[in-house]
């Protein structure tokens, strides 16, 4: 035989069990997302290049798939392009449109180009693939998807404890222990206003974001070598340090900020977010003993992104040791860049992937987290067969996943497609049962086996 | 403001009410599939161009959209390329991956690629988007979803009326009448045997399958276009003006193709199907006055591909002047392309743009499929929203979908919201309201306005 064909690296098949999971994961979002009133919208999975290009980053527009333009690509473009100005110009020249990199970026082009049929505050949400041309490794594929919820056009603080109550809702229901971690962007500015750095704010947050694998000493080093001065490194080392409870550390920070106004309204929201939580999660309210998940004020906690401008936070599952499995913020002018300013915005996005892997971990999928085949009748042979096809049809209007074996194969091959597939019932008609009006059902698990009419047998799969 | 930014031409932003009918069209198909017994899988969007090209014909090949290899792309290329053997050469040297252009061929490399995992007959669905630079016009779409459904490894007849009977339940559950067209390939052969032109196959299908757009004058005069002899095409008449019930038909055929062993084993195959179908599909079974859809013997169905090789069928919607809305057929050597010849494969393929379009034409979608919010708190303050809070909370938990609006806006603002995003109810709480424990529901819809408890207003949105 020839040698087998294969994908793609970095991307994959879903087979029917790993489907049947990933619907669970998704259906589960998708049902609390609706729960909370966001609305679900798709994207196609090409956007213009001229969308998409400079929103990430020079890195990001590396890792751009970018797609061919279709015909003659090459009529108008001229032949010193292939030698001059490298690839990054040729590929302008021949390619115009490139497969969407996240969901943040054409959710802001979709809120912009429909904005004369959207009602602000515009609650959406949106689970696709997306596509990054990064090395694949463990865990990091070219392919994956994501399961973002924003709201646009309200800079309310209800919004971003509406998130936190979705993340607290998605992993209860998931069976999942997680901790939601949450800082301000505005804490890390006042704290770089305070010692006098406000221009180095992204070195520091990038450091401090460091602290849990490298260690204080090497954030310090780090801090130094982005040229923050030994006294404003001195004066910092109380906030990198900082614990206790939320309340503690929120008292502490307001003694250090009380210089930053821009500090201490970060230091509101906080609060603000902290007891709305707390209120909507009690006990009381949830019928859960310990009220919701736990949440954490985190300073460490700086994400990435440089466009978050208020609340970020950040989901950690307690029980397997992997990276973050939920993340987002406020941001204050996503729609800006394409020229609407002035719409703040704050979102979520569920890592499917890593949820996946947890779950597996952890063994939590439910029993009914299966679409296979319950009740499989055996075809013996044409009059057979016809004789059991009433009763096929009769189990499926009942609900029950239903076939019956296409082809009159010998027995042993039609049992061990059953137990291959994991079938549960297998229905038997043969000369016997055929005579009276009966069929023998086999429970492949127990290997009971019950001569029953067709009522009968429904009666005893849906049981 | 900047100019809108746009989509690339031929794709499509979808919005919350087309994604909640969109959705209701895909559960539908896939609850029906799984009712049979099939399973869903998902292959990666990007194909290696090895797997895709050559599958589609000379034509199909240039409706693929290609993605530029990532990184330098250029290196190792000889420049030359760019100057001689014109676009299709560079783009091979320059492009290894493409956008999966149907569901058909990526499922073929997928049962070759998984084979030891499977367990044959293998029922697999699919429901993923495909790409095709096709000119973009009313109706055709350079991104759009397909919804298969195949059986490969059995040649047993039975899969055939079971895509039939999914077929006929598909469209019961959207009140859509149709009228399922069958043929078969071997009948077809067995005509051009009978005349003496089995090399003109295609040529005679092709033809016959325009009898509806241009008439039996054209259809003649193509067919003598095409090199058949004016005496093949006078014994081709009665072929393609038959007439009459299936019945009769059949009769018919089997009189002219007593010749012709392949065209009576065609013939065969399409009464097994018509007399099965009518089994499973009866009034008795499926408790419908008229049983299952129409199942018609149409000659001059012949449909475009011609890897069919039995029966082949086609859905014509009844109400609706549109084209075919579901199509499919067997096939004998699918898997063959990728090395692993012998296994036969009979599928079915639901046109999910045309039945939306249908749907809307007919307005048939169910009242049920619209995933707006159906509770609204209005906000007046935080003091407001705080005491609303706890009830917001457990309208969720009873399964009602809700908001709090975020800001505390004027009223007037907060319910033309509720009226721009059609929530029928909207709960209110002042000063009054929060003094005696209640608050205000106010239906939408009637104008009614109640004072209530918590519980009963969860009691009074839910009847």
């Amino acid at each position: 035989m020839a040698q087998k064909p294969s994908i793609p690296k970095g991307t994959r098949d879903f087979g029917p069990q790993e489907m049947a999971r990933r619907n669970y994961i998704f259906d589960t979002i998708r049902s609390v997302y609706a729960q909370y009133g966001f609305q679900q919208i798709e994207t196609p999975a090409m956007e213009n290049l001229s969308t998409l290009m400079g929103k990430y980053g020079e890195e990001g527009d590396k890792l751009l798939f970018k797609i061919l333009d279709s015909g003659d690509f090459l009529r108008g473009v001229d032949p010193s392009a292939f030698c001059e100005g490298g690839t990054p110009k040729l590929a302008a020249c021949i390619c115009e449109k490139g497969l969407r990199y996240d969901l943040t970026v054409p959710f802001a082009r979709f809120v912009v180009q429909h904005r004369d049929e959207l009602t602000l505050p515009f609650r959406r949400f949106q689970i696709q693939p997306v596509w990054r041309a990064d090395r694949p490794q463990k865990g990091r594929y070219r392919e994956f998807y994501q399961c973002d919820a924003d709201v646009v056009g309200s800079d309310s603080l209800l919004n971003e404890v509406e998130l936190m109550q979705i993340i607290d809702e998605v992993f209860h229901r998931f069976g999942i222990r997680v901790c939601i971690k949450i800082n301000n962007r505005k804490i890390l500015t006042g704290i770089a206003e305070m010692i006098g750095q406000a221009d180095k704010i992204v070195d520091i947050t990038v450091a401090i974001d460091k602290l849990d694998k490298i260690g204080l000493d090497a954030v310090n080093a780090e801090l130094a070598e982005n040229g923050i001065p030994a006294e404003a490194i001195e004066r910092l080392q109380p906030i990198i340090k900082l614990s206790g409870s939320n309340k503690e550390k929120l008292q502490t920070m307001r003694e250090v900020l009380k210089d930053s106004e821009m500090g201490l309204k970060g230091c509101d929201e906080v609060e603000f977010v902290l007891n709305k939580y707390a209120l909507v999660t009690a006990p009381s309210l949830t019928g859960r003993v310990g009220g919701g998940s736990a949440l954490q004020l985190d300073l460490t906690l700086a994400r990435g992104l440089n466009y978050y401008t208020g609340c970020i936070f950040e989901v950690k599952a307690l029980d397997v040791e992997i990276g973050s499995i939920t993340g987002g913020g406020r941001y204050d002018n996503l729609t800006g860049i394409f020229g609407m300013p002035g719409l703040s915005g704050v979102g979520i996005s569920f890592g499917a992937d890593r949820i996946y892997d947890v779950l597996n971990q952890l063994d939590l999928y439910p029993k009914e987290v299966s679409t296979t085949t319950e009740l499989l009748f055996v075809n013996f042979g044409d009059a057979e067969a016809a004789y059991s096809l009433p009763a096929v049809a009769a189990a499926r209007r009942s609900g029950i996943r239903t076939e019956i074996y296409s082809d009159a194969a010998k027995m042993k091959k039609q049992m061990a497609y059953a137990n291959a597939r994991a079938i549960p019932f297998v229905a038997i008609a043969g000369e016997t049962e055929m005579a009276a009006g009966k069929f023998t059902l086999k429970d492949m698990i127990t290997g009971e086996q019950l001569v029953v009419s067709t009522d009968e047998l429904i009666a005893k799969v849906q049981s």
